[in-house]
């Protein structure tokens, strides 16, 4: 009955222990090093998981580019699922225009491998369409690349 | 800091306990009786009270209309606060276009009455126009007027 038509989905299983992924998307200093492609870095970032608790941080680009991406957790389920978005700030006040809700599933995998699923879920095919040429899938599967290699450090 | 151009807001005191008017939003039975200006009634709730919980209604109006309003719970602080929201179904999941974000806070007013804080806050101002143009306030109103009504004899 679900309509995952304006879904986009990253699947991978990643070489590294479920619980090292997830403090790569949980703890601000360590998600600075893997969030956003590089050269672009993540210079700043305040996570506060709970339902309603702060998901911001900004990006900055080579040519001094810089996003702020604020947001809230709307689930915190720890070591298996995170959902943010970013259509409110602390206090569920709306703001801007909502561009998706993002949901991270973990679950084990053989070896001592995570299996990894991102998705990205959109209040409009528009948005959806805008954001797959914004480039989500090479976007978000080099993020899984850097994330993966951190994760195997830790 | 707080933007507030995109809210519509009802504040009144009403002549019942809080604990009774709490149970007037929370409890379908009661939801029913007060929720749409009658002659439209509620005739079916399913109201499942924590974030991310199911907050859904069906209002049938006097010639036959319907209306399905589908959403979600985002903060339940018994006694003292409610949030819901129609910009997702159960699961997180975005649907449709966000029209807005209810917030109801209740405080204890001298002679066991109640202060009722009502704001509806929206994506966009054109949203917050069309539901000012709706009627918000005086249907919210008439129904603050029900919800008193109820919760006086409860």
């Amino acid at each position: 009955m679900t309509d995952t038509s304006r879904d986009l989905v990253l699947e991978r299983v990643l070489d590294a222990p479920r619980a090292n992924v997830w403090r790569c998307w949980t703890e601000p200093e360590l998600m600075k090093d893997w969030f956003c492609p590089k050269p672009w870095r993540v210079t700043e970032a305040r996570l506060d998981l709970r339902p309603g608790g702060e998901c911001f941080n900004i990006m900055e680009g080579p040519e001094g580019e810089r996003v702020e991406n604020p947001g809230v957790f709307l689930a915190v389920e720890p070591g298996e699922r995170l959902v943010f978005t970013d259509a409110f700030l602390p206090g569920w006040r709306p703001t801007g225009e909502p561009f998706m809700v993002g949901e991270i599933r973990l679950a084990d995998a053989d070896g001592g491998r995570t299996r990894y699923h991102a998705r990205a879920m959109h209040w409009s095919e528009e948005t959806r369409a805008r954001h797959e040429a914004m480039g989500f899938h090479e976007g978000w599967g080099i993020a899984a690349d850097q994330l993966e290699a951190l994760a195997r450090t830790l």
